[in-house]
């Protein structure tokens, strides 16, 4: 199969035919939460047969050392304020590998549909007239939930579930925040962390309960996994309280199932 | 391994100390929309160690095949509106295999934090003083939007999105029509078929547009996924030209990437 590629490849080239050449689709892979073991098989075979994999920093070294032996991997640091590559960069990135005939993986942490900005790169593909393939990753709302043994939709309680952003292109996002604070939403919010304070602003001037439950979780999935159980009007002090320094969800309207109440809820599989 | 739960079972047995052997935690594992490729590489491990898999009938034979050997399969077959297993048994279920000392998987379709009843049979774990655990899966609605080649979130469109079934306990399920009506609202629609009349009738009278594009996947992910494009105002005359026997996820607020202007989408990496 890499035989039949490179061949492929050299042909096209020496010949200047490249379109004789069927491009490699670029394939956009959610790499889940951060355990390993969550990556699904689909998203393990194509880190497997990568040539070049694109990938966010949020990505962990665990799926990181799942990658076939001749997979270049290219960081393009992408994280909420940190430093990052510009997203054009990135762009034509994707473009110029696929363009060479190469199995590119642009691996985006948890599920690339989410708050992932896939978008804009599947445009520059169309743009340049190369194919693409999105395979679906857990996304954090997913692990979150289940690290605190808790549904995100529950018969009797929420009949839909939201996911939001703290941010957005303009700063803070803007929400519904009236439906949002009707008792018993529940509300996955990415990026939450900065935005926390005005979220909490934003909910309590809609009339949301002070002691609605807000459970943060952080490294979702991950060994080093945390979970603060708190409350809209407790939120903010319990994140000043603690350094997050990894990644963050927050469950707005989830408490932790009580695993003071119930010893036997058990957090790993052996 | 085996070996030695085996022998933990028959010394516990013999003994009649059940308290002294620590029981396994009952693995409610999602077993993903039906592309077996997209289970969890920790959904794989568990259904290759387990020793009972009680699961739905929306779970593909594809993935069933994936058992071990030694696991005895056990259909609970509850699936919209056909004949089920009652929930009183299943958690029955889960119950007695998990105090004989047994692996027990709870396989549901999807993800089985969203819309899996998940809770009623942790809360039965509970009353027994039985362990458990959660491994998420993957959600039709990722399966969908990465099939249609969009996202469920977009800068500059949606800040959020939502989930939400279209029966509940007491039938159709209600919802914050006015809040979903309104523009650029994405909103993934579980068991939305036989709603689809009612969805829309709601929405619209709360003032959704009636070109609102609404795309309906049937069996998302699967060799067999079909897309029909509709819109809000066409629903459910598109619904009534096709037979859907499959599992449907009606995606409101989006439309396919366009295939007849892109037709560089690829459908499959080779």
């Amino acid at each position: 199969m890499v035989l039949q590629r490179i061949f492929r490849t050299v042909t096209s080239r020496a010949k200047g035919h490249r379109d004789a050449m069927p491009l490699m689709p670029v394939c956009f892979v959610g790499a889940g939460p951060g355990d390993p073991d969550l990556l699904t098989i689909k998203a393990l075979k194509a880190l497997q047969e990568a040539d070049v994999i694109i990938h966010d920093r949020l990505v962990s070294a665990g799926v990181l050392a799942l990658a076939g032996h001749q997979a270049r991997l290219v960081d393009v640091g992408k994280e909420g304020f940190g430093p990052s590559t510009p997203q054009a960069h990135i762009d034509a990135l994707n473009v110029k590998y696929a363009r060479q005939g190469l199995r590119v993986v642009r691996l985006k942490g948890g599920d690339c549909t989410i708050f992932g900005r896939l978008d804009e790169e599947i445009e520059a593909l169309e743009e340049a007239g190369l194919p693409f393939h999105i395979v679906p990753g857990i996304t954090a709302a997913s692990a979150a939930v289940a690290g605190i043994g808790q549904s995100l939709t529950r018969r009797g309680r929420n009949a839909s579930a939201r996911i939001i952003t703290g941010h957005d292109m303009k700063g803070f996002a803007d929400q519904d925040w009236r439906a949002l604070a009707q008792h018993g939403e529940v509300t996955a919010i990415y990026m939450g962390k900065k935005a926390a304070r005005f979220i909490q602003g934003r909910l309590l001037m809609h009339g949301a309960a002070p002691d609605t439950p807000v459970t943060v979780v952080e490294n979702a999935s991950r060994g080093d996994q945390r979970v603060l159980a708190s409350t809209l009007a407790d939120l903010p002090a319990t994140l000043d309280a603690q350094a997050l320094n990894g990644p963050a969800l927050l469950l707005y309207g989830l408490a932790p199932r009580d695993v003071a109440d119930h010893p036997v809820l058990a957090r790993e599989v052996s």
